[in-house]
């Protein structure tokens, strides 16, 4: 029976489902599991001790203004930092295009928030992260999936979505989650150019950017945009909003991300922000501030590369060695997660139930598809697991994946 | 001329607004104005030295776990804390009674986001708390006025709103933000009664129930359904969502609260919370119970109750010494605020253009009411300033109004 507050629920509320991944990783949470599920950066490269002595450094020199309420924009020297980092990368940007939000989640939010009426539709890459369909179908989104292969997005396909006037175009162009894939530079100034020929914004997601272990660094799409635009040496109002975090450069548990964007823009998540929770922790963002103001970014990211390259690389040797020879996977240049193709017709969501009983665990495909499909995918996390566990997780997968192969 | 962003706003934005508080507060912060306009704790009360403690203990013990992703629901060992808490007001709640969130405010938005459909009637004491009218408005909320006096609500005009079918009730019982005044005991026992009778939740919302300065405790709206429900004994699932949060008690910089709710209302509101931000930062949780846990929060407690009693008084004092026998005002027996009541005709805001001008602001009380009025009225802030600060800034006022009292 339902009960009275069912009764009251509005509309959207009974579009809510409950987290596909976080139903899965209750699932995992067993100890003894080895899980390649979660999207977890490894505890060990936590900067503990920096942390410490900035909560130090915080708390003795300015404790009042770190405990009080603070701006919805965020904490300004934070935001001068984040435009000094980005200018690096020949975008200029200001502090008043930046708004910190509590983790990129909560960006997501504001952009669907801002931007997104019922029905609305968004073009996405098909598979996307799951966390952007969460967040938008809050507010009723549709999406135009465009397909990928190992190049990220295949661009060739946008403009027919493009025609059907979507409100954004949704990417993650490096390390994507769920895939691994990085979208190629041909590709991105395709997407620039189509996105500004439709006159349609791009969001562009990039929290994984910093964390690449081989080849070069591709301009970003605000960067391009930018280019194109023509915005030498002014203040960026191109056709993109930029997202990134300080969830995998430092930690996630501290909630800091930021958005950049043309000033008005920010002004309306900055409208968003008010009154979804006032402001971002005054002091995380003097904590974070602290932390990074020495170019100890810089130092620290070379740390998370090298830890992060290494269990790619045992887990990419692992699956050659174990996994059934019908099995493919991507070879991501960075980020945190690979992305595994079954046969045809096998269901990942199956083999996960196999495979729990053998003690690994790893996120099937299929919630990744916002209009279905993928239910031979599997994605599959390198970041969280030590070597060790990687090969012995691995092999237990392997071992899965050989006996539902030949049992087919 | 409109820009191409502005083509794309979802139709919710166009209702956004600027917060009113939030562009007056910008006013008003030069250095040399004496604020009473602002809902700032005062930071000499922030336990800093604990923090720091606790921010050591934290990092030394548990680093890698603290700053990792956590579960959306919030730290199981505060959420106990608080249910603790809680049973001490004889409810009966466990920890899945409870959510963390990022502040209240954020709370009053996933209330927003669970229970609003456009055009929802919600029924609220006028004036009531702005930041729920920003939270709510963005959901299409529309409100039902129920007058108050210096015991609050009226509830005996509560029952014509209640046959107008509103969503909810929202009440601030205790030192309300922004009249000072708190709900009689005979009031709210008969607001729960009616409230039971017409099958209209209440949301009870009471970030100062704790900052009590003269009189005894009453006992809290959820505690008064409890019994009314006759729950006795079993773990709360009555009529009544209750907020609170640690920014009055702890430090509003960390942007911590919760909710108590019948735990299907909870699911509902931690899915809002996935979609948002995924959790409130794992820090500031942790830290926060290493803060609390060993009943310093009853200690500190009394050490914010005396510094804020010292200023009640002082502003009280000095209001009956300097202001025009023509002006009336609260006595708050807790909280933060007290509220101004100008004579019939006069406009709060010309009163607030002519204070900065003397280097003294408060806020006019006209956005307190979501269907107008109160123009006549005015929010003053007594937790901030400190006495000597206080004498001075009344005396300034105290001029303001005499002077365009006799010019009427």
């Amino acid at each position: 029976m339902e009960t009275p507050w069912e009764y009251r629920y509005a509309n959207r509320t009974k579009r809510m489902g409950s987290s596909v991944i976080r139903e899965l990783l209750k699932l995992t949470e067993q100890p003894d599991i080895i899980s390649f599920a979660g999207g977890l950066p490894a505890p060990e490269v936590f900067p503990v001790k920096k942390f410490q002595e900035a909560c130090n450094i915080v708390l003795e020199t300015m404790g009042a203004q770190a405990l009080q309420y603070s701006t919805t924009e965020g904490y300004r020297p934070l935001r001068e930092m984040i435009a000094r980092h980005t200018a690096r990368y020949s975008v200029n940007v200001d502090p008043d295009n930046i708004l910190i939000t509590s983790g990129s989640q909560q960006a997501l939010d504001f952009i669907g928030r801002v931007f997104i009426n019922q029905g609305d539709h968004i073009v996405v890459e098909s598979p996307t992260y799951l966390g952007a369909i969460q967040a938008w179908n809050a507010y009723g989104a549709q999406y135009i999936s465009v397909p990928s292969d190992e190049h990220g997005m295949i661009v060739d396909e946008l403009e027919k979505a493009l025609r059907i006037g979507p409100k954004f175009i949704y990417v993650l162009p490096n390390f994507q989650n769920p895939t691994g894939t990085t979208l190629a530079l041909e590709r991105r100034k395709q997407l620039v150019e189509l996105a500004d020929r439709y006159g349609v914004p791009i969001i562009e997601d990039d929290p994984y950017g910093q964390l690449r272990y081989e080849g070069e660094h591709l301009p970003s799409v605000v960067m391009l945009d930018s280019q194109h635009q023509g915005n030498n040496g002014h203040t960026y109002s191109g056709n993109v909003i930029y997202m990134s975090t300080f969830s995998k450069l430092l930690a996630p548990g501290l909630r800091l991300a930021w958005v950049i964007a043309p000033k008005e823009v920010i002004r309306k998540l900055v409208q968003s922000k008010q009154a979804a929770d006032l402001h971002t922790a005054t002091f995380n963002q003097v904590v974070a501030y602290e932390v990074g103001k020495g170019g100890f970014l810089d130092e620290h990211v070379k740390v998370i590369r090298a830890t992060y390259k290494e269990r790619r690389d045992v887990m990419l040797e692992m699956m050659a060695e174990v996994f059934p020879s019908e099995v493919r996977w991507t070879h991501p240049e960075g980020g945190m997660f690979l992305w595994g193709i079954l046969p045809e017709g096998m269901d990942a969501a199956e083999v996960l139930k196999r495979a729990i009983e053998y003690k690994v665990a790893f996120v099937p495909g299929g919630p990744f598809h916002p209009n279905g499909g993928g239910e031979n995918t599997m994605r599959i996390n390198f970041s969280y697991s030590n070597p060790e566990v990687i090969r012995e997780g691995i092999t237990r997968l392997g071992n899965v994946l050989k006996e539902l192969i030949v049992k087919k």
